[in-house]
């Protein structure tokens, strides 16, 4: 990733100069979190913090940079003279890529000088936003799939090339088990894929010739595109032709791929030709603007669909193309002791969780499955408690004591290093975030109006919430 | 922009290497068109052209990419020490950036080896695709704000930093005024615009001592955002007592912006405590989560706002976040002859038109407003015509001849030189937009139910078509 210390807000800065005249001994501890979970799904899926933390690893600011700066004349020289000597302080703490995440639960942390941690609101929500959206969509489409491999297919119409190549990173996160993305492949070590396009067969005279051409140069890569002209009538039969004349060769074909007209009668009567013709091996990939309702749909009517390449659907997230992660003050230093910070906002749900905290996530002694969540300030020490006090985290609820019991709590955020550690490879954080789906119920998983998981916080967090909210109002 | 000769899909490589092989001394001509515009609208504003033509110059594979491409094993050799010399021979036409283009209009064209000219084709998608979306949705923001500025607000919102970068870019040649992504502003010289944050409010002990604070630092420059705890109750009155401490000084405010809550009702009230106070000229800016439609209905309810601040709907166009331009095969040429092609589908709406093609703008004589598009052959000569046959381009509707008499013609695809040049800046290529859209009709600018702009083909095109249909089905 290159240097993107300038990819924030104006007023980033503007806050960060006035920070550091005003406060400058202050620190600030901000949170970020989101409300609402895209598709009316349940959760989102953790991703982009390796991405956050090589932006801070590498944030400088360039001569040109400070040139451009005083050319705006909006700051002072102190400002850009400690522009020029910048030297992150700033402490993470977040749950691992992969995580399933929860409204208002934060998920990443950041800590520092205010006028750093300020300036790093834009960027890091950019990064985190993005790539959790298109976790979170794949996940979906994965869950969809049932089993059936989901390929990546999206990058001519995602948004610029990051969304094509940071999109894809995290739609394997997401549960994608390829991607046509040569960049994406490359950078991130993921399998890629792909055969040929209609421009293929278009540019020879005829499509048994492209067909016949296609298997000469890849005898054991013939994936054959069958919809250019008539799928039954042409591309089908073309195939298996040139399947059979591979066969002769000595090689066995991989199959077809349909990215048009009704997939449902398309793929059962190809299907049936194959299989008749002696390929039952052969497999069928669509591709044809699928999201998971159409995949449900699809699989619902029986339909033999061996694997599933999405475009466009997935790299934007297109149903719903916004994860509105924020990053919000939640606590200020001065001195040693950190003090609670609040907003509170016309609507209740947008109230925040004053102070610094953890999130657990709980499940019944011996048991791998989650139950709930919760929320405590991060002084408090739940994981030796066997009895606590809970109400609910939704601000828009009433405020209900509920006894907790039972219970074993495992930490979700770990604190996270900025020296240059090794990488996580995306395989590795696919099946952790795997894992961590099989911990969820099941209803709580389910793409259309899934259960609610409750999602706690402690009598001493709700207290604090109550009391700061009063005195703010 | 940096290299992005990756930035493709695999089938693109591996279609390269049988062009390579199988037609190695034939050409290919691609068009670049689009069949639905995004949010039901008419005509799509096309952007991103300056970047094709920054990674065209810049295309080229390093030793690490061959070395990637070897591991794959897909390729022969010869086609790895061809793409380790890739001597980039294509050329281009296209619309200049901020045209308006209708459907089926080849709005860019790329002409080279086939095994070249295949290679490109993602990575041309991806970055049309994108900011032609991006500078479409600006159009019709900026249309619905009536003159009012719009400001860029969405880089933490944005799919990842180049879709927050060149979005901007995007969004400025769809009319944006000013940004707040300082690295979008340097990049591009765009006016760069923002104030605070909540979390500056936050970080005091109270409103009005962050509000005073502000204005110590920003007295020419005080914005002041007055929703963190209550607009009417808190904020605007401890605004406005910053505002006559900073008249006092010998300073002007500039405004207020406020991010939540019933805008209409708050506007108006802000608008009438701030005249009352004597601050007739501080400007209110508003900034939650707006969009066109939103815009439209606050400004029909007489809501006075000077200026709005456009975050996640216009950085993603979140109703609309998908412009599916594609990139199809028009003709082939082996020895001196293009051969036209044709793609042929199950939906007639999939239809191609086949060989090399002008679009032209059709005006009455001494006219500047336009009233239809002609696609034609490229050899045809209609620009010295004055009657001309014409049907319908839409292969969905039935082809009834027309005659077009009494017109002036004007070709709107040129030659692009990949050789560099002075980049022409985002303003004047807003300026050259705002040109084009004047000429439309009216209510083919509308942004709901917009009446149909006819895009006619001339006789020998749609024969071709014809002609070239029946042989292929």
């Amino acid at each position: 990733m290159r240097q993107l210390s300038l990819l924030t807000d104006l007023y980033e800065f503007s806050m960060a100069n006035g920070f550091q005249q005003a406060l400058p001994t202050t620190w600030g501890h901000f949170d970020v979190f989101f409300r609402n979970v895209p598709d009316d799904g349940s959760f989102v899926i953790s991703a982009g913090l390796q991405q956050v933390v090589t932006a801070l690893q590498q944030f400088h600011f360039t001569p040109a940079d400070l040139a451009y700066f005083k050319s705006l004349a909006l700051w002072d020289d102190d400002f850009l003279t400690y522009l020029a000597n910048f030297h992150m302080q700033c402490q993470l703490t977040a749950m691992p890529e992969g995580t399933p995440v929860f409204p208002r639960e934060p998920f990443l942390t950041i800590t520092g000088p205010l006028a750093q941690a300020q300036l790093l609101e834009t960027l890091v929500l950019n990064i985190v936003n993005h790539q959790s959206l298109i976790a979170t969509k794949a996940r979906r489409m994965t869950y969809a799939a049932a089993g059936r491999p989901i390929m990546e297919f999206g990058a001519r119409r995602a948004q610029g090339p990051d969304s094509a190549v940071y999109g894809t990173r995290a739609a394997v996160i997401g549960g994608a088990r390829s991607t046509s993305n040569v960049l994406a492949a490359q950078k991130f070590d993921i399998p890629v894929a792909g055969t040929m396009a209609h421009s293929w067969i278009q540019a020879f005279d005829d499509e048994l010739t492209a067909f016949r051409t296609w298997a000469h140069y890849y005898p054991d890569n013939s994936a054959l595109l069958v919809d250019t002209y008539d799928v039954l009538a042409s591309g089908v039969p073309n195939a298996i032709r040139v399947f059979k004349e591979l066969r002769a060769a000595g090689h066995e074909p991989v199959g077809i791929r349909i990215d048009s007209g009704d997939v449902a009668a398309l793929t059962t009567q190809a299907r049936a030709m194959l299989d008749e013709a002696g390929f039952p091996a052969a497999k069928i990939t669509i591709s044809n603007a699928l999201d998971e309702t159409i995949i449900t749909a699809l699989l619902n009517q029986g339909a033999p669909i061996d694997n599933f390449g999405i475009g466009e659907k997935l790299i934007t997230s297109a149903s719903a193309p916004v994860l509105s992660g924020v990053y919000k003050l939640a606590a200020t230093k001065t001195e040693t002791q950190w003090q609670p910070k609040i907003k509170v906002s016309a609507s209740r749900a947008k109230l925040t969780m004053p102070g610094l905290k953890q999130v657990y996530r709980l499940y019944r002694p011996g048991s791998q499955l989650a139950f709930a969540d919760l929320i405590a300030l991060a002084d408090e020490d739940i994981t030796h408690l066997t009895e606590l006090s809970v109400y609910d985290s939704n601000p828009i609820k009433f405020k209900t004591h509920q006894p907790l019991t039972n219970f074993v709590a495992q930490p979700l955020l770990h604190p996270v290093s900025l020296t240059p550690t090794e990488i996580t490879s995306v395989a590795a954080i696919r099946e952790y975030s795997q894992q961590q789906l099989t911990a969820l119920p099941k209803p709580t998983q389910r793409l259309v109006n899934p259960d609610d998981y409750p999602v706690y916080m402690t009598a001493a967090l709700a207290n604090l919430q109550t009391e700061l909210a009063a005195v703010n109002a």
